[in-house]
């Protein structure tokens, strides 16, 4: 059987499994999974642990609060990933990670699927890292979590959404935030008046050129606002492209 | 009955409360929650459509793919979760919004708590943001969800391990990562050799103040490499504090 009939999937590593499919098993992206186009599987780690109180943390080597996971019970864990999902990319979730981006979640929803290993306590001992040096680093955001159990969840339903067929039309992708590279424009329904806010005039013109251009500068007006970091990296793009 | 006197308080406003708790009822974060450290309530907006369809959504003004909230149910919700916490703090969890930092966690867990309001299908009406503009608008990261509840899991999470008496050791905060501007230090615990990987020398040496250089060096090494936005942040503010 060839690897590629499978469906996308994810294998998370945790001591909490219990907290898996979580928000990941409502909506579209939990409708995805009822239908096979992504599986969720889940390793305990504890069940790697060696002695008979399934210890699977210890005090850091140096001295200070915590306790780290110990390399040979969470490297006996991945490995057990790994055998399962020989062609999986490891990832192991840290804010001292890269910061995960809409390209790199691309890229990880294209591939066959993902081993997602989620520390807890203080970390878990480098030498890990230093062992499975392929595995990569990544980072939600630039805050500190209890555990890399959110942070996974937040990667499967960034990187689900993106397999086919799981949500509707395609094209809901395209005007997405930082597709372009830009932040989205701002969105209008009914009813026309609200509260005396009125949609604006261009939107309901019917004119989809006129429309298009103001999307378009509405987004660029944004990410200039509010995301310099973002427009600069914009700008630069848009100058080698031209 | 002072507010001052309640715990922190998080209130969600979302199409689907049954995503909640999710990771959030399990490990310390749970248990916090069932010692009354914290609490959690949801608003299921559906409940303030005006039609016996219960209608929140409409097809965007100016055409494209997909649906917008309405703005009069969104912010008949929002208004409701106003009336039960009238000195939380409104956020939109949105890709637009300004990336979350520890020290906007650190401010948002000193606060009586906050109202989340997620957003599902493409986004909610801009009307909503115009009539509320003191709700800020938060990303958890440069990627994008199916909505806003798995960002407000982490943002909650974020908030309540910060809270007095969730995470054993206050201590355990000081080093964290972002706490002084930097990455964390690689951690290390037993076994000291590990298939011929050994401790750093240093951390075994008993010797404190080395031990706080070799984390202190470490810590800055790490950030320097993989964070040069980090670094060049953390160089700044050192300058200006000598």
């Amino acid at each position: 059987m060839s690897p590629q009939l499978l469906p996308w999937t994810a294998c998370v590593l945790t001591l909490f499994p219990e907290m898996f499919p979580g928000v990941l098993g409502h909506s579209l992206v939990g409708r995805a999974m009822s239908e096979g186009r992504w599986s969720l599987d889940t390793i305990q780690i504890r069940d790697f642990a060696h002695d008979k109180h399934k210890t699977v943390d210890d005090t850091p080597c140096g001295g200070g609060a915590g306790l780290v996971m110990r390399p040979d019970v969470v490297a006996d864990g991945l490995e057990e990933a790994v055998k399962r999902f020989p062609l999986a990319k490891k990832v192991f979730l840290t804010p001292r990670g890269k910061p995960l981006t809409q390209s790199k979640v691309r890229e990880l929803a294209q591939g066959p699927g993902v081993i997602l290993l989620c520390g807890r306590y203080e970390g878990i001992d480098q030498r890990v890292l230093d062992e499975h040096d392929d595995m990569e680093e990544i980072s939600i955001g630039d805050y500190v979590l209890n555990g890399g159990e959110s942070a996974a969840t937040v990667l499967m339903e960034a990187c689900v959404r993106l397999l086919p067929g799981v949500i509707g039309k395609e094209a809901s992708h395209e005007d997405e935030s930082f597709e372009a590279g830009l932040l989205e424009y701002p969105h209008y329904t009914r009813p026309r008046v609200w509260r005396g806010r009125e949609v604006p005039e261009t939107l309901l013109s019917g004119h989809h050129e006129k429309i298009l251009t103001w999307r378009k500068n509405q987004a660029r007006r944004i990410t200039q606002e509010r995301r310099p970091d973002l427009w600069a990296a914009y700008c630069e793009q848009t100058k080698g492209s031209a």
